[in-house]
């Protein structure tokens, strides 16, 4: 086999040519990498809501044509739509993930070095997405946005690790941190939401209590670790009453991943005064306000926010993935659909009408 | 010397007949301590913005007449107006220190036991204020408000530990948490602020910003390790842009101790994202909504309230007590005055003149 390295390589890409149109699978031109980049072979891809979101580009700067895709696995990597350049006072701060270089952008569609993209048909580029265009079967990637993991690992497993379960398992263990034996709120029930109980289920804790609209969410999440369930809709009075009620005060913890604003208010104020901890991973609306009376801070609670569930790409996704291989995270439970890349656009059907949680594409 | 055990004592009290009148020195009859109480002899006795508040009254509930006073050093011990009970939840956590049984409650002036007075003149009952009524000779405390100390310590000096100096320096060495070498900002320059700045000069921070509307009280605030100051009426943009601007996107930490909810919003803007924490101490108004867009939480910043620094009073003052025994925390600057206790409303009459600090006033 002839090398391909620093050869445009011909492959299969699904292009999203307008907002909205089912994509396309096309043959694209991929460029060489050039300085800091790594051009990888995907192997399986997954969807996310914000591959969603960016291709119905509603309220956002529309970007096309696109190729889409930030959850895969290639050989043997996993690419990130955030990144960690090492040399940032974010990556040299324990605490942050948050790399001032390689930080999401969802409205750029090309590579940092050159301001291009490696992507093109007949001449014309074809724009990426937050850095990783995982739809293609060949896509290029700023090493600062690619993690090394276990040659052992099945891709096919932990390519759901490169953005959704990971943002929710992080939130719990790395930003909530409930104690062995304390109760823990988590609002909405989705893939991101489920892996926040999964996180509080591995934590040790010895409630988990679901809360989401949805009430066909609440048998299917019990395999999470979800213990009890409220649904807002069931009572007059704010979510945030009921679960004080049945908590002797609040929670210890809980855990916001629907990014609406009232839910991370409710997700707030029903942590246990003293000690509670509420932390929000869903993606706000850019209008949104958080409000709340400020004794119920000065009461002892803390309120946090997540980016990725604080995990920083290359060097804490190689032990997410160990838990996997040791069995203590289980992801199968969240693979609820595979497809061939040629029927990509069933994984977007599926999404769109709310069934199931990822579904692996196979490249 | 006769035992008083069993007996009512006669001594002086400063009594507040009436909101925002001069205390009256009278002789009070201080009845014997009931299950769970002491009855104590106070030496030193200090002054606190909380007393001049509900002894004004304005828009509180009038509880009148009573004894105010509640930072105070008695012979060994420092009277505290919020409780350790060590058996409710609160007690036995951690992290908390709001006790279930013995948190402040500024509208009750009886005891817990009996829900009456210990105070009264001829018959007729005089008020406690948050069990300690230290603006007396003898007082009557619930043996979970009462922290012993080191026998050598200074009354004089460690009775300032009972509230405000506490409240600011735990803010910064327990709840804020800087690492050496961090930057810190400071809101307020008032006692507890430059006790919260005085926890950052402990903690090793290397750069101290302090926040005030009132120009007067920089020069003195360097003395507690301020390194930098910032008026908010010199700029006209909000006081956190100012401040990222200083520190290349924001400070470590934060400390709020002035109450106003805008100084709030600015506190929790101002620290860094990916890692700054900001830790509001001031008291609110009743009314205050607390306002941010989730994006600035979603950046990774913590937000935190505290309550008497999230000391545990009876378990963790002494410690307090030692830090000042071995010259870490210095105190004598923040004793800026001294009366005799015939004179107490002098002690008023600087703090409303926001003259000094901490009066001292010797029974
Ligand atoms: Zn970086
Ligand atoms: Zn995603
Ligand atoms: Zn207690
Ligand atoms: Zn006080």
């Amino acid at each position: 086999m002839a090398s391909t390295a620093g050869q445009v390589i011909r492959c299969k890409a699904a292009v999203a040519w307008e907002a909205g149109k089912p994509l396309v699978i096309e043959e694209v031109e991929v460029a060489p990498p050039q300085k800091l980049e790594v051009r990888i072979k995907i192997l399986f891809t997954s969807l996310c809501h914000t591959d969603i979101y960016f291709w119905e580009a509603k309220g956002q700067n529309p970007v096309f044509p696109r190729i889409f895709g930030h959850e895969a696995g290639g050989d043997h990597v996993l690419p990130v739509f955030t990144g960690e350049c090492k040399e940032c006072a974010h990556c040299k701060s324990e605490e942050s993930n948050m790399c001032d270089l390689l930080r999401i952008n969802t409205d750029r569609g090309v590579m940092l070095n050159d301001g291009k993209s490696r992507f093109s048909i007949n001449g014309k580029p074809i724009l990426h997405f937050v850095g990783t265009s995982t739809f293609s079967e060949y896509t290029v990637i700023h090493v600062g946005c690619v993690a090394k993991i276990n040659p052992l690992a099945p891709l096919d497993k932990v390519c759901v690790l490169s953005c959704g379960i990971s943002t929710g398992l992080g939130s719990t263990l790395n930003v909530a941190k409930p104690k062995k034996g304390s109760t823990v709120a988590v609002f909405g029930l989705g893939a991101v939401g489920l892996a926040a109980a999964e996180g509080a289920r591995i934590a040790g804790a010895s409630r988990i209590i679901g809360i989401d609209l949805n009430p066909n969410r609440f048998e299917s999440a019990k395999k999470f670790g979800v213990t009890e369930f409220v649904n807002p809709k069931d009572h007059q009075k704010p979510v945030q009453e009921v679960i004080a009620e049945m908590t002797n005060g609040g929670v210890d913890r809980s855990i916001e991943c629907t990014g609406h604003v009232d839910a991370m208010i409710s997700a707030f104020e029903c942590v246990h005064d003293g000690w509670g901890v509420a932390v929000l991973v869903g993606v706000p609306h850019k209008d949104a306000v958080f409000k709340t009376h400020p004794m119920n801070l000065l009461n002892e609670r803390t309120l946090k926010g997540s980016f990725f569930g604080n995990y920083k790409p290359r060097t804490d996704l190689p032990s997410v993935v160990e838990k996997y291989m040791n069995k203590e995270l289980e992801l199968e439970k969240f693979i609820t659909h595979e497809v061939p890349f040629a029927e990509i656009n069933k994984a977007f059907d599926l999404m769109l009408k709310g069934e199931g949680l990822r579904c692996i594409i196979r490249m």
